[in-house]
């Protein structure tokens, strides 16, 4: 790590120039790091560039220079708790489609109840609730990302919706559980909750209504 | 209005003596309406006592006077979102159990869909998700009083816990329609959306699970 934008003084002599990406990685995941633990504790608004820079003992200027924005910053900081949920996207995706549900309540309990990727889960929704550059983040990975992929498999014309609502039934247990920890459920067995949740994520999947034709 | 607690000079001399129910009224309305335009626009930790007292045109020490804390003015503030919501819970409780999950789902929508009682709920939301003392509010009426409630209806040893997982399909619609503003799920018709949730709000609710012995 003897590159100049490796260390705090380094930045405005390199700032136009990126660096080689193998010689800044540990910077850039560093950055990152402490990007997640910012955002995750404090939520978005009270967040700032500046303390996401001191927390990983680097110049803002590095912060900007790597990430641009602090949307940006959040951006590419919970991107990586999307990595495990492409993941779990293409393992839902990939299967007979009577096990679609309980694949995508399992995989989804799986990142909550991992601390690892909790952390950045937890950025997300305390962020997106508060402010719209973060939802606006939220939507593009959860939505476009996500459901649309699931929604894909599904042969309906209201498939995105269907997947919404599946996903609405996951997201309230995350809230109710995680977030605002209300007994029984935040203390439940997590297996009890999948055997009960992963029918009724199948059935908005892939059920039949009663207002179908 | 000539109570000396109704204005912003009189405060100090009435300090310790709760002013008559009925010439604060109005004063304490103007408070509550302050209290709750400010914490579901801005959130709690962002909200001050004195930024409410200024929206409603007193001194902070009335504020206090009238609640007490931060924490005690915003649970009065939301509180008033619950006077309809406890109706909704006699609505839920009173009438067939077959017919609840349709009732539940029905009426928490109306307070959703209702300008009025959607600021409230937005503020609990936005305020609970960030905050411990205003999730703590959040756990006294909404799982104390509502849930616990509806479970008591139910004959079944897990009862609460199936309460809360119909609350969380609902919490999680709020949220990806009301808060978070996903689409399709936010500009879909709501009856639509209570066609398909009601059956899987009364499956939680009252349904056979195949862990059932």
């Amino acid at each position: 790590m003897t590159d100049a934008t490796s260390g705090r003084g380094g930045v405005t002599s390199r700032r136009r120039g990126r660096p080689p990406r193998t010689e800044s990685a540990d910077t850039r995941d560093r950055i990152l790091d402490a990007a997640r633990e910012e955002f995750s504790e404090r939520g978005y608004e009270k967040t700032s560039v500046r303390g996401i820079a001191k927390a990983a003992g680097v110049d803002s200027a590095l912060v900007h220079h790597y990430f641009g924005t602090k949307e940006q910053v959040f951006e590419a900081a919970v991107e990586v708790a999307f990595a495990p949920a492409l993941k779990v996207r293409d393992a839902v995706i990939e299967g007979p489609l009577d096990g679609v549900g309980e694949r995508m309540t399992r995989t989804i309990f799986g990142l909550w109840e991992n601390p690892v990727t909790r952390k950045p889960l937890l950025a997300i929704v305390r962020s997106a609730v508060n402010n719209e550059a973060a939802a606006a983040v939220f939507r593009r990975l959860v939505s476009a990302q996500l459901l649309r992929r699931i929604a894909g498999e599904i042969d309906a014309p209201d498939a995105e919706l269907r997947a919404e609502l599946a996903a609405a039934q996951l997201v309230g247990i995350a809230m109710m559980r995680y977030v605002i920890k209300i007994e029984p459920i935040a203390s439940a067995d997590p297996e009890q909750i999948i055997a009960r949740v992963a029918p009724v994520v199948q059935g908005h999947l892939t059920g039949r209504y009663a207002t179908d034709e």
